[in-house]
């Protein structure tokens, strides 16, 4: 567990962190991508990618003979997936902050050989970003699943850290004339757009129904 | 510019690369926060933080007796902001993904000393997260500008990747019985909640006016 040692160290928000599975988890499960973050040979370099969850692990793909998944094989790195909440606006500039919550998971990816799993570790990324999908696509063949690259990060050395709720502000500030609060933020999705484009688009699958509007749209509310 | 070439070889969508500033600089302008990678003496670390942009140089803030702030200082690291437009539903789940512009910096991050700098960092990246907001605020003194860290990384080695448009269908997929399309994403701020919460909020600040309603969400429309 050294590896969360370290986090603490060098976390800059400590006092807002966890090591809660369940919290952590929440965060990997909800956020629609993660940045990944390796030391190449040539330096340290972050790239985005989607993820998957399942139990203990987290799933990342990608071409297998990309020079990026193969930099990340067997290699230590850092995975870190992060939700924006909101603008905390303070009376004082100094006091701004963001309504965040962040998972940071450290570890090694191991390469998934087994056909099973790979298969299982995509049909997650796709429930991911989709849920509901996976049983509206043409499903993968034998050949592109060994098209796909799979790697896995087992979650044992992992922290969130999550910033919630109204400004702090310094007692002298309180009375300061400015508006002081949260702008609420949401990844809001918007009305599905067919492909090709039809004037008569037919009926959406069920699973596509809840994505229709913003009347979906669950903010925050404090107070 | 070694850094560039770096990056085209760990690139896993080299295709849809961008070296142009301009598209490097409006990726990070848009994106709400951005993930940062170092090389700690522990191992790669990547956190979230936020960002802002003046010209050439993209600035971060923190405690500068924070150990993260220090582990940053003058060593190279990586600075990647990715902003989600969609998620891209193929009728093959091999071809699923998303539509993202996402920017990477390669840089080391230089500490700023000059306080009329420093200063001018701490008001973009106020105006960062809330245009406008600046000059509705307790404006920082002179101690909490020296009681904050922040650090510059220049732009000359970046990237931008970016995916637009419908799904990318193998031939033989066209006719298959799927839904296909775009489900559209975008950051949509919700109603301010004002601190404290009061029957008579009163009326917002212009520069806040914008954000009350998904009305001005601009989603991304193709065909």
């Amino acid at each position: 567990m050294t590896g969360v040692d370290k986090r603490v160290r060098l976390g800059r928000f400590a006092e807002r962190g966890s090591y809660e599975f369940t919290t952590i988890a929440a965060i990997l499960d909800e956020a629609m991508l993660c940045h990944v973050g390796v030391s190449a040979e040539d330096g340290t370099v972050v790239l985005p990618t989607i993820h998957a969850r399942i139990g203990r692990y987290v799933y990342v793909h990608g071409s297998p003979v990309a020079k990026w998944m193969r930099a990340l094989r067997s290699v230590p790195l850092c995975l870190t997936a992060t939700i924006v909440d909101g603008i905390v606006l303070a009376r004082s500039a100094f006091n701004h902050s963001l309504n965040y919550r962040s998972a940071v998971v450290i570890g090694t990816a191991d390469h998934v050989d087994d056909v099973a799993e790979r298969r299982a570790a995509l049909e997650a990324l796709v429930e991911y970003i989709c849920p509901g999908r996976w049983n509206d696509t043409r499903q993968p063949t034998a050949s592109e699943i060994e098209a796909t690259g799979v790697l896995r990060v087992n979650l044992d050395v992992a922290s969130a850290k999550v910033r919630t709720g109204p400004p702090v502000e310094f007692a002298g500030d309180r009375d300061a004339p400015h508006w002081a609060g949260v702008i609420p933020l949401a990844l809001h999705r918007g009305r599905p757009l067919r492909d090709p484009p039809a004037r008569d688009a037919g009926e959406l699958p069920p699973y596509l129904d809840r994505v229709r509007s913003c009347a979906n749209l669950c903010l925050p509310e404090y107070g």
